[in-house]
């Protein structure tokens, strides 16, 4: 197993090293909940509006419904959609209205992460630390009274990177199971051009075309299963360049299985406690990539916002790109 | 009771005359989704990117809690978010994986216009038709078969206007029961300048102060309660600037008690099924007011996309505006 | 294809004709809720009191969790159980309680027939009537104003007899697919002695081994798939006796396949809007079965309330059967 | 203040005798769940179902709809009661199903302990240590490993006694902040006769007239706020009457406010967690208590089983008592 810097070495060593070498803890102070996020400032929201050329604007999301990925596994459904009432309703009379008004009404039920979403801060754990080294008990059942989502509330608006690695690969998907490396991501910006080069503030969003083969072929252990994704190795890079965030279109952005035999996602154990940065997955990128291509532009305005559930370690999000 | 033009008319015949002038039924084609949502182009987009000029953010939506303002009425709570795992599980070695990572997970179940939101066209019927003349049968407890959430995606980015009535007034809130009328709108815009005129594509946010307020002092009834808001005389207005959507900082755009006794959201009936106007409520403006007016601009780009729940008659949403 | 007296009918002249032959509707007066469960009298009640023997109870439920049959068919999912607070919270400080106490509290989002259930009256209807001739419209999306689940919150307590077909044909589980006729429950009766007699106001368990069989191996399509189970031509029987209500260990009482090709539930179709029957649906009762043929005690006292949930058109229940 | 044997002593020092005194850990072996609902025995099965006289059955439930009495207080909410599919549905042709046949299905999102119901073992704690010496770590976001309610899905079946404290002081219902003691349990048994003598196995159903008054006057503060019951005294003569459950017509079985300022349920401390000792709280026994006292019959078959939720900390109950 080749994992870099870290190869060799055992998850738990390669963990502490990554963690030391790359963890931003106390760059924002004591009471952050933000962490890569503050990378985002005016300007560079500014200079992220001033990308959009055409106009068109790209939904990243895929449909939150009942066809959804999830098996139940870690508790994750897939969104329960019921109505409140209906136009069935309205037609039989039993919506008691006047002048003839009639309405619709609905709610659901769902993981916020069961589909398109970030992570929050307050998502994961090493060793019961959470990111800024506050103690992981400050989720309880009542939520996140540190790093909820709500912080990021309007932190996710920045100019937003498609690197497109599977097309740079000349594959529809990268394998299940391919480590992305630091040497892939910087072949990808060098074959897309100068305008993919990655710089402080970017929301890069890696693409290894996953989700769309899934999604047509049937979704499958898509949800927990093998994946291509990044490297543990790749840490130091999306520490060096400074982004403010990182999506993919897998279910949980590092390579799985993953690159220590028995571990669970250690990559995510160094990027959200230590580096505090923020994973988007599920991204839904197929459309906004053909775009890109067509056009050899690969930057745009990028408006990501989460939906403020106080307390919540996560959110669904319609992550709209602009170009 | 003065309705304008609707003056000494019944509800019915007001309803009917207003469906007849303004209506855009057809408009754009037969399988239209998404009204008035189409007047918003690409290049409309473009402009409106091209607005940004602080590159400052600002959230629009107020938090998805237990404190928000529902009572239950029409099946309306407030949003129950739950954790599915914590990190006082981990702490106590609940969560039996390896090297130390740890996680926290969480599911929510909320009615999808609990906060602020948008209305689909399939939220509201008049006498039993949709939309473009859906039969509101296509809204059955299996969702909306047409006008969907859904469709509106990747259509609610555009240039935002800002038009701060109670402002103008010199008021921290207009009254409650207080009908807003077209001279009110166009006296805004004059008092605010040539940067808040509003046309074709636009997505006009009226802001009444009375969520900033009730946020405040405890909602008692505002969900459904008396409000001040827009008047049934101001559809030829919307109708004619040919704007995208409307939203206010209130329960139900339009004012209440409605301007007919006994009635119950006629502008309602007239926006949704005839003009197919998107309807933004709840929207919580008062940093954003605060921000333009010490600017005098009053114009921004506005980022406004639903979660994309398929089928749904509305959609929790997180307006970003950003100057 | 055999079908007792409904042979070489058309699925709609056999329902039309056993509606017309068995129907009840009227029988207990234009305002009723529940039916056969009118058969269950006072008298009936106490004379099933007085077979209790030995005062070994059985529970006739099988687990409410995330590991039952349900698929997301027809909507239904396996009930979703969340932690209010917990264990973990008190033990890691979280709950601000004095003088050391500590509490758990949860909550769950379930469909009321994921598990072993009732049918409600409200829940089948033929040509969108109900039992009673009460119109279909009178369950909307606010729930069953007739014959909601709540009427039978006190009746159905009675004399239970279980019919274990699988056992009077020496198997571990009928065969799915397998019709259960009327000769079939008749000599179950027979050889299962006088006690099994079967009369007014029982409520009849029918055994087909599959609910056990098909835990032990993986649910498979067991919700909605084939299965043992009653064939229509029992319709007769089941009026002429006068039972209060049949359960069985399947997931829906009627031989699936159905009788008739391309044809959905018509047992249903005739038993509940036009017999008033009630049905159970997924009862567990190998364990019940095992200790009757060791004792060659067929009948007991069993009491089966349903949660009374307003307006719900069916309810989770865990039967109790008292030898 | 007077708490009996335990006056003027803290509530610690309180919690602390009582436990001594009256747990019954260990009694029932290191692997027990069910704690005092282990003096349910066959016997005492057979002579309680020897108790029915008439055949009357009560229900013992009040309605699980959006009318109870929960306020989200502590995480809970009312029933959410929402239908799957509709007769509204079926009446437009929206339910695409062969020859007439059409459904209505339902779900419901409810906290296990809103309505009428047991608390399992699993629901509280004391010092961080459950029934048995159990640590609370045994009850995480996963539900209870130990002690959850499926344990008791057959074991609350027995005599029930019915001890109308409120009609025994000549009053509709207690006065809120009244505390129950055992002189009142004792006369109330002296008063009503005989057949309410107080054993081994038996159900204490105590009455107070607290619910029947709130949900005719409006619930109020019902749920957590001030309420007639038991006093901490009563804790000796529950032990040692050797009963298997105690329930009662209010939120929380015991008087509050509490016998000690600024405590919160010490009852509760010391009943569940060493004691054993199951609670049913919101019992609706008004019908019954009038039915007793017309015939002078206080005893019953109490049929009372829990939902088995797996790993739930307490269930929603339908309790039938038969006379």
């Amino acid at each position: 197993m080749s994992v870099g810097e870290f190869s060799g070495m055992s998850v738990e060593a390669a963990i502490d090293l990554a963690a030391r070498k790359y963890g931003n803890r106390g760059k924002w102070g004591s009471d952050d909940h933000v962490g890569t996020a503050n990378y985002i400032t005016p300007d560079k929201i500014r200079a992220a509006a001033a990308l959009v050329r055409t106009g068109r604007a790209f939904s990243l999301a895929f449909p939150f419904d009942a066809s959804g990925p999830q098996t139940g596994q870690f508790g994750r459904i897939n969104p329960l959609h019921s109505m409140t009432f209906t136009g069935s309703d309205c037609a039989v009379g039993s919506l008691p209205l006047p002048h003839g008004i009639g309405f619709a009404d609905d709610h659901v039920t769902m993981p916020l992460q069961c589909g398109t979403q970030w992570d929050a801060l307050s998502h994961a754990f090493d060793r019961n630390e959470m990111w800024n080294g506050y103690p992981c008990t400050e989720v309880s059942s009542f939520g996140a009274r540190k790093c909820g989502v709500e912080h990021l509330a309007a932190r996710l608006t920045s100019r937003g990177v498609l690197l497109d690695v599977a097309r740079m690969k000349g594959l529809d998907a990268l394998p299940e199971g391919y480590a992305i490396t630091e040497d892939d991501l910087e072949r990808t910006i060098v074959r897309q051009g100068a305008n993919a080069a990655v710089g402080c503030g970017d929301i890069v969003v890696v693409r290894t075309g996953q989700l769309g083969v899934r999604r047509a072929a049937g979704w499958g252990d898509f949800a927990g299963g093998p994946a291509p994704g990044l490297s543990f190795s790749t840490l130091g890079w999306l520490h060096r360049t400074r982004i403010a965030a990182v999506a993919t279109d897998t279910w949980g952005v590092e390579v799985r299985p993953n690159e220590w035999p028995g571990a669970f996602q250690p990559f995510h154990q160094v990027a959200i406690p230590h580096i505090g940065l923020i994973l988007g997955e599920m991204w839904q990128v197929d459309a906004l990539a053909a775009d890109c291509a067509s056009a050899g532009v690969w930057e745009f305005l990028l408006v990501a916002q989460p939906l403020p559930v106080t307390g919540a370690v996560g959110s669904p999000v319609n992550p709209i790109a602009i170009r």
